[in-house]
């Protein structure tokens, strides 16, 4: 008996499908969230979200308010950086997302965003949790660096038990010893929690790989073993980015792999829940 | 050239000591913070407090807000625990210490406490560290599970950066693939940090082990690697405990240890910073 | 400028084709290598070989000289073991692989088998890599339980640098803090050897997973991302196995699985090297 | 009940002392071994080894045979460094230890050598443990990079289990993902693995830590612990060392940590066995 219960497939059979405007996540063709890592500059990306439209991508990512490992690194645009996006978004007809970081922050990020993100660090932040809990309001929940996948499920089970049921899990990859990779993505995670719990399950290969060649071959991946959906940081400059360049792709690379995509969706092999 | 400043010894060659109450830590006799894991109940705990300064404990810890894996677990007794454990404090005549999980709960926690706890969850919970950083308030703050060395520094850059100089660092054990123990302490970061930074350091062996046979020969090897107190979890019944009770001394044991240690603290080898 | 040499891609851009019966590992379609973890009972062995081959299952895997981690555990059938596996594969018309662990077993294997395997726990032991690396034959490397991409590829360099260049490598899992998993697979590993590396390399999720339930949309995913092959642990009785019973496929759980492979492999999209 | 008989504590009590010429390892004293990690040249060693026996370390150590990770590097001077260690240790009137990496090597190593040493990489090395198992001669046994305290005790038990009872563990260190030290040195397991079993247990804070300023804090920590000795790198100049300089400590180092030690022994507080 798992520690968890409303997130558990035992206490509901049949696959949760979180709609964000036209997209269906969960509901068995993959979805594809990208954009930069974070909002830089306004007209760079609203040409760059309807670049992203056109090719099928479903939801616009970026970070306005960003959780960085050193205190000198840029901290993301706040306030203006949501306004940006959510305008980007408008002008290219996407849903947005980006992410929370601070309990005071939740009113401003629901009137800006389409589906609110937990970053790994927040992952048990659960004072951050609870309060996402109790908004009406979709919410993409990153695997910690380094959270079992009993503590994943359980900060989802936070989220849940407050009476939020619109909950996308995300795997990022996990802290290993490798130094080749920037973190290690966790395939096996992407089975057991299809295999565990009800909820939709989306692939981030750009953080789970941290290089640009790995991003798309971890993507197909992702998709063949069971993911719902892809988290995928795109920049049309990547050499330039102000964060996460080496493992973002370029426009022209996500094109390519976006027509593969519908392609093969339908006839690549899935994992049946 | 590492990317943090103002916690380094090239910035600070001195260690920095931290006072609270007539405790100086820093200074070189070890200094210990001892409790339960969470405030459970108010004539126990004044008991206990009195028990552990007739024992030359200096600091007295207690979780009020516990930041628990699972929503169905005790959560702690909240702003009540913050009562209890000051008052047990105050009879007993010992500072204390206790976690901050929401930066909303500043002003009670600063009200209440002589210390901050910052919890390996929330090392990187940036938003937090920027607000203990903006108060006058010394603060100890807890690595991360999965947390380098250099980013745990860093998570302390956030803080100092805002202001706050008193600062202490506290050594929890890292997450492995060891079974045996809860966590693995690990010994390198100690003398690493004490090398890397003038901030004081304090090991934390009960979570480093989650064994009571460990705590004790660990928090010794602490000490010998250059620690400048130590954090341990004690109660008078650990059977009983809400949580923790398999890595709590009793508090028969730390009577023991505190003779030992008053005894050989000051003619056991010490690193020089 | 990697450390490694004779692997690299730099050094040879075109893929390493290993051939093995009329099997050609590392040419693009997907061999599949499987058969028990250890040989046990002849008669069942021979009838499991038959039901592989008719599947469409191309090498025929079984472990004669085990190593275990306690010296009490089922240690195999040794000589025996090598009989048993080489009449099953020639009765059934198929290549054997089996498990080398002692520079003096190495005529015995050679004679016996048609690829030697280095395990995990041997693949640092290079006085058994430099011999094997002087013999003309087949060889698949496991990769360690925490060895680094760079560690492998090595390690394999030791094989090549003897002179033998028919190598395969074989990703199976590395240690992490993960319990509900016997091993986390590493994918970002199968992406990233095919991107380093011109040698073929195959997947091997029965251990990479440790769980039924997870093996065969790891499998999946492998190929997905890349890899030249799978080696999967199949057991007609998975609950009586001497060995790895829980990872065990039933035959008929593999027959399916065959199926879709040979109806999906050429339309499933493939990183190209 | 653990898995492993002969070597746990259960089966007996009173701690194991492995006699290795006058000095009694696990009797209470600490034994130092110190030494090159790889004999290079003779002149230079039997000075090195005479100032060791002056500074009062108990056993020379030196690698001939050396299993190196890049096919590329100095792999030692096999059969010549064994004789050279064998001459420095009978001229300065040292035992001398020395790693066997092949079945094949241990008569001879026998013949140079009063303890045998099985490194990292031979953990799980079975063969090998069984035919050091099957010798009348002291064995240090290196924890594997990534073994867990129950596979360590369970590759000890596979030589007590052929009839040799000389064994001597030594924690060298784990694999993580820090990338400030070269391995995670842990504490954790020397306090535990002397409480778990009667064996005695030496520290290797030189390859635990990989970091010249950080080896002699973690070697006051590991006595403190509850270690039996000390396994410790000296050069007499480091920066030309063939290998393992950065963590390779200065004879004019040793000699002072030799003179607090032979102060601090008896009077730093032990564990109690």
């Amino acid at each position: 008996m798992p520690p968890y219960k409303l997130v558990s497939r035992e206490n509901k059979r049949e696959n949760t499908v979180v709609r964000v405007g036209d997209c269906r996540i969960g509901a068995g063709a993959p979805a594809v969230i990208a954009g930069p890592c974070a909002v830089e500059d306004e007209e760079m990306l609203v040409k760059l979200a309807c670049r992203l439209k056109r090719m099928g991508v479903h939801i616009l990512r970026g970070g306005a308010y960003k959780p960085r490992t050193s205190p000198y690194s840029f901290q993301g645009l706040g306030k203006d950086g949501l306004r940006i996006l959510a305008d980007a978004g408008r002008v290219a007809g996407l849903p947005v997302i980006t992410e929370l970081t601070d309990v005071r922050h939740l009113p401003e990020v629901c009137r800006y965003a389409d589906i609110i993100q937990i970053g790994s660090r927040n992952m048990q932040n659960f004072e951050l949790l609870k309060e996402v809990g109790r908004v009406n309001f979709p919410v993409l929940l990153k695997r910690g660096l380094s959270a079992t996948l009993e503590e994943w499920l359980l900060a989802a089970e936070y989220i849940l038990a407050e009476g939020n049921r619109e909950v996308i899990l995300c795997e990022r990859g996990i802290r290993g010893f490798e130094t080749y990779t920037r973190n290690t993505f966790d395939i096996n995670a992407v089975a057991a929690v299809k295999y565990l719990s009800h909820l939709p399950l989306v692939a981030d290969p750009s953080h789970g790989t941290g290089r640009r060649e790995l991003v798309l071959p971890v993507a197909r991946a992702a998709l063949a073993a069971g993911a719902d959906g892809l988290m995928l940081e795109v920049h049309p400059n990547p050499e330039n980015a102000l964060s996460d360049g080496p493992q973002s792709l370029r426009p022209e690379e996500l094109a390519v792999f976006m027509q593969d995509l519908q392609g093969a969706a339908c006839r690549c092999p899935r994992v049946s829940a």
